[in-house]
C-alpha cells in the first residue's frame, strides 16, 4: 500500500492549533512538520496562509528549510468569497503563493450554514466551490475539499451535501472530505452516511472527525470500513473543544488492527517518540494514558500475576509495545516479588544478573517501605536509586545532612515570606568533608529548601543548574483525626530533555518533600552529563 | 426506561482504582460513591473485599454511612480457587461478608488464561463458575459475571466463552459481562462478536471495555447497538493503562445520541459537576478536553464567527451544553452564573430570595476567584461562606489576623519538629478587641498552625474541641519552571458526624492552607451547636 492508495493526512499545524493555549512559533511548526514526516504520514497540513501571518511565514520558510521524505505539504484556505471573482480574491492568491503541491479548501456543505453563516445562496456556494477548485487545478495543484459540517448538513438536506461533492469532483478535486465539524457523530451513524454517500458519488472520500462524543478515532475507522481512503487527524488528538482524532491512534489501529499498512513499516516504531516530542513543542504535558504511545499505555500492576506476565506478555498486552516504540512497564506495588523487581530492573537498564542477594534485599525493603506508605509505582527514579544502593557499585550520597530549618511568615502588612537554611557536609574524593551552610528563599517552605540545597551543592555539581522541579504532589495517607497522618510527596523533575519522578514519605510534609527532593537531585547527578566535564 | 431495563454499572472504585497513582482513602471512596449516585447510575462497584483491607473497611462503613438513592452497591471478587470447596474459600467468604445486594464475580473465559495463568483445567474453571454463582444466589445475592479476556478468548476458542456464559446463567447469574480486558478491540469487531454471542446464548449480556485502541466508548456503544443492556465504565475513564470507558461519555452518548434514557432525567445535568468533584477526590487534574464535561468541551475560539455562534449556537455545538451541566465558554452569560448560584444556595439551605444584588456580587467574585485558580466545585463549605458573606446577616469573622510564623526544623540528631505562632485579635460582643498570642506544635507547618490557631480560639469557641482535619490535598496549578506556581489546597474537616471541604489558593502553599483552615473553623462555628450552650 502506498500513500496513493491511502492518505494519512495530518492537520496538527492547522486544525490542531485551534486547541486552547497552543501557540507554535514558526520554528516550532517546522520542527513539528519534520517529526510528522518521520512517522510516514502522506500529507502535512501546515496552516492557513493569508489568514494567519505566522502561517504565511511558515510556508515561505518551508520552501527552503523543509525537506520531507514521506509527506507532501498542504496549505489550507477557504473557497473564494461570495460575489468575488476567484482571481480577485486575496486569500485565494495567498494560498496559491504558499507554493505547496497540495491545497485543502474548506467549503460549506450544510444549507443552514450557507444561509446563516455565509449569508449567500445555495447556488452561489456551489459556484464558489467550482471556481476555486478549478483555479487551483489550473495552476497545477492537487486539490482536496473539506466539506465543513457535512454530517449535520446531511441530516438536514442530504442532496445538497452530495451536490457540493459532485461539484468539486467535476472541477477536478481529488478528495471530498466529510467533516464532523461539531463532533456529535457515533461510528454507526458515520458508517451509514459514508456508505450512502459512496453509493451516490464516484469520487474519492475522506473523513475528518472531532472528539466531542469521545468517538473521533472510532468514527474515522468506521468511515474507513465503509470505504473512505483518506483520514485526517492531529498529533495526540490536539484540537478545539474535545480535540480531533489522534493521528497516532489512527495509524496504530489502521496498521495493527485493520491490517492496512498506511505508513511505511519502519515508521511505526517512531510513534511514541514523535508523540512525546510534539507534546514538548506544544508545551503540553504528555498524556500518560494515551493509547499506544502513553507512558502508562502498557503499564501493569503486576502483583500476583508478575510471573504470568513475564512468561506470556502477549496474554496481557493488546499489542507488542515495541511495535509502536513503547515499552511494557511493571509497576512496583506492595504485592511485588522477585519477578517484578527483576522485570523492573531490566526496564530501567540496571543489570541484576548474579545479584540475587541484592534483589532479595530490595524486595524486603520495598515491602517495609510500602507498608509505611511509600509508593514506587509512579516514582521510577526513587526505585532505581533504591535498586542501585544495593549493588556493589552503589553511587555515593551527594552529601550528609547536618540540619535544616525552613519557615513561612505572614507579616502584619500581609506579606508572606519563606526562608530556609541547610547545613550539609560535602564528601571530598580524598575522604575529607566540607561543611556548607546555605540560605534560600522561595514561595513556600519546600521551594525555599530546594533553593537553599541547590545553592549548597551547585559548586560541586554544576550539572544541577539545568535541573528544575516540574510538578509537586502531596497526598495524606491514613489520616487518623488530624495527628498521626503520613504524607506522601511526589516530585517531577526535568532537565529540559527528560523528566523523572521521586517519592518521599514522612509524618511531616516538609521532611517527606526533603526525601523526594534529595532523590531528585541525586538522580540528576547520576544521569546528567557534567556540564564542566 | 428503568435501571431494570438497562444497567449503567460504574466501577471507578474497583477497576478504575487500578489507575497508576490513584489511592483513595475510605472516606474518599464513600464520597465518590455518593457522587456517582447523584448521576443516577444503577450500580456502583465499590471494591474487592478480602483482597484489599481498605475495601473491606469501605463495605463495613458503607452499611451504616452510605445511603444511596439510585444505585445498588456491588462488591467484586473472584470465583472460588481451583480445587477448593466454595464454602472453604476465604475470599468468597469475605465477599459474602461485605453484605452488598449485588456481587460481581470475575471468571476466566479465555482457554489460554485458564491454562497459563490459572493453571487449571477447562472443566474445573467451569465448576468454579457454577459453584461460586450458585453459592451467592443461594445467599440471596444478585450475581453478575465478568468474563475476563472474553474477546481475545473468543477469537481463540469461541465455544469455551459461550460455555462459561451458559454455565453462569444456568447457575443463576443475571448478567454475563463480556470484557475486553486487554482493550485491543474496535467497534466493528465488538458488534460482530456480541451479535454472534447473542445468537448462541439467551442470558442478559454486558460489556466492559478498556481504552487501549482509543475506542472504549465507541466499543461499548457498538455492543449496545448489538443488543447489550449492561454497560460498565469508570468516572473520567480512569483505569489501568489507557483507562476504561468513561461513564460520563457513555451516559452522554446513550441518552443524547442514542435516545436511551439510561439515567433519571434530572441527573444528566449533574455530569459535569460530579466529573470534576471525582477528579478532585482522585487528586487528578480534570481533563479540560474531556467530551461532554471538560471545561473546554464547548469552548469556541470564536474568531470571525462570533456573531454567528451567538445567534445560532446550535449550529456550532453538537449538544446544548446545559444538558450535561456544562457551559459554552465564549458566552459566559450572567444568567447561567446566577442560575447556578441560586441552585447551589438552595442546595446549601441558604435563602437567597430578594437578594439579587448579593447573587450578582457572588457571581462576579466567583469569576475573579476562579480565574485565579480557586475552585468551589469540591469545596461547598468555602462557597457557602462566600455566599453568606454577601447577605445582610453575614456571620462576623472569628478573629482578625495580625501575623503568623511557622517553621520545620530537622535537627542534627534526626528529629524533625514543627512549631507555629499566631497573633490574632478576637472581637468581643461590645466591639472591643482582645489580642491573643498562641504557639502550637505539629507534624508539619500547617498542622502546627492549625494547633496554634485552635488554641487561640478555643476559649471563645469551645465547639472547636470536637473538630479535626480529615484530609488535606495540594495541587500545583500552572507551574512555570519551579518558581511562579500557584497552589490550591483542599481541606476536609470533620466533627465526627459531618464532613466539609474548604479551599485556599496562593503562591505559597502555607498561605493557601491558612485560607482553607480559617474557612474550615469558621464553618464549624457557624454550624456546630455550642458545647457550652
Amino acid at each position: 500500500m502506498t500513500s496513493t492508495d491511502f492518505h494519512v493526512f495530518d492537520t496538527t499545524l492547522r486544525d490542531g492549533a485551534q486547541r486552547e493555549g497552543v501557540s507554535y512559533s514558526v520554528a516550532d511548526k517546522l520542527a513539528v512538520a519534520r517529526l510528522l514526516d518521520e512517522i510516514g504520514v502522506g500529507f502535512i497540513e501546515g496552516g492557513w496562509p493569508g489568514a494567519l501571518p505566522k502561517d504565511t511565514e511558515f510556508f515561505a520558510r518551508a520552501r527552503t528549510e523543509l525537506k520531507l521524505r514521506h509527506a507532501q505539504l498542504v496549505a489550507f484556505g477557504a473557497t473564494r468569497k461570495a460575489g468575488v471573482r476567484v482571481e480577485d480574491d486575496g486569500q485565494v492568491r495567498a494560498l496559491l503563493d504558499a507554493g505547496t503541491p497540495v491545497v485543502c479548501l474548506v467549503a460549506k456543505s450544510d444549507v443552514r450554514h450557507v444561509r446563516d453563516a455565509l449569508r449567500t445562496t445555495l447556488e452561489e456556494n456551489l459556484a464558489m466551490v467550482a471556481d476555486t477548485v478549478a483555479f487551483f487545478v489550473a495552476h497545477g495543484r492537487r486539490v482536496f475539499l473539506d466539506c465543513e459540517h457535512f454530517f449535520d448538513g446531511y441530516a438536514a438536506d442530504p442532496d445538497y451535501g452530495v451536490r457540493v461533492l459532485e461539484t468539486a469532483f467535476a472541477a477536478g478535486a481529488e478528495v471530498g472530505v466529510l467533516c464532523d465539524t461539531n463532533g456529535g457523530m457515533l461510528p454507526m451513524g458515520v458508517g451509514r452516511v459514508v456508505a450512502d454517500v459512496r453509493a451516490r458519488t464516484s469520487g474519492r472520500l475522506g473523513i475528518h472527525c472531532q472528539d466531542d462524543t469521545g468517538c473521533a478515532v472510532a468514527n474515522t475507522l468506521a468511515a474507513v470500513e465503509a470505504g473512505v481512503t483518506h483520514v485526517q487527524g492531529t498529533a495526540n488528538g490536539y484540537g478545539e473543544r474535545a480535540g480531533n482524532a489522534d493521528t497516532f491512534a489512527l495509524i496504530g489501529n489502521l496498521v495493527t488492527k485493520m491490517g492496512l499498512p498506511v505508513v511505511p513499516a519502519e515508521c511505526l516504531r517512531e510513534l511514541q517518540r514523535v508523540s512525546h516530542a510534539i507534546a514538548e513543542l506544544a508545551n503540553i504535558a504528555p498524556d500518560e494514558h494515551q493509547p499506544f504511545v502513553g507512558a502508562s499505555a502498557f503499564a501493569h500492576k503486576a502483583g500476583l500475576h508478575a510471573s504470568a506476565i513475564k512468561v506470556s506478555p502477549e496474554l496481557y498486552n493488546h499489542l507488542d509495545p515495541a511495535v509502536v516504540g513503547n515499552d511494557m512497564r511493571i509497576l512496583v506495588t506492595e504485592m511485588a516479588g522477585r519477578a517484578s523487581v527483576e522485570l523492573k530492573g531490566r526496564e530501567l537498564g540496571v543489570d541484576l544478573t548474579g545479584h540475587d542477594d541484592a534483589i532479595a534485599r530490595v524486595v524486603d525493603q520495598v515491602k517495609v517501605l510500602e507498608a509505611d506508605g511509600w509508593s514506587f509505582e509512579a516514582a521510577d527514579a526513587s526505585f532505581e536509586l533504591l535498586l542501585r544502593s544495593q549493588l556493589p557499585d552503589a553511587p555515593p550520597p551527594l552529601f550528609e545532612l547536618e540540619s535544616y530549618k525552613t519557615s513561612v511568615e505572614h507579616w502584619g502588612n500581609g506579606v508572606v515570606v519563606s526562608e530556609a537554611t541547610v547545613k550539609v557536609h560535602l564528601l571530598n574524593p580524598d575522604g575529607s568533608r566540607e561543611r556548607v551552610i546555605s540560605t534560600g528563599e522561595g514561595n513556600g517552605p519546600v521551594n525555599a529548601l530546594d533553593n537553599a540545597l541547590r545553592q549548597a551543592l551547585i559548586g560541586r555539581y554544576p550539572e544541577l543548574a539545568g535541573v528544575s522541579l516540574a510538578d509537586y504532589k502531596v497526598r495524606i495517607l491514613g489520616w487518623k483525626g488530624g495527628t498521626s497522618a503520613t504524607t506522601r510527596v511526589l516530585i517531577d523533575t526535568t532537565d529540559g530533555v527528560g523528566e523523572w519522578t521521586t517519592v518521599g514519605v514522612h509524618d511531616n510534609v516538609v521532611e517527606a518533600s526533603w526525601h523526594a527532593l534529595v532523590d531528585a537531585l541525586t538522580y540528576a547527578v547520576l544521569h546528567r552529563p557534567t556540564q564542566a566535564g
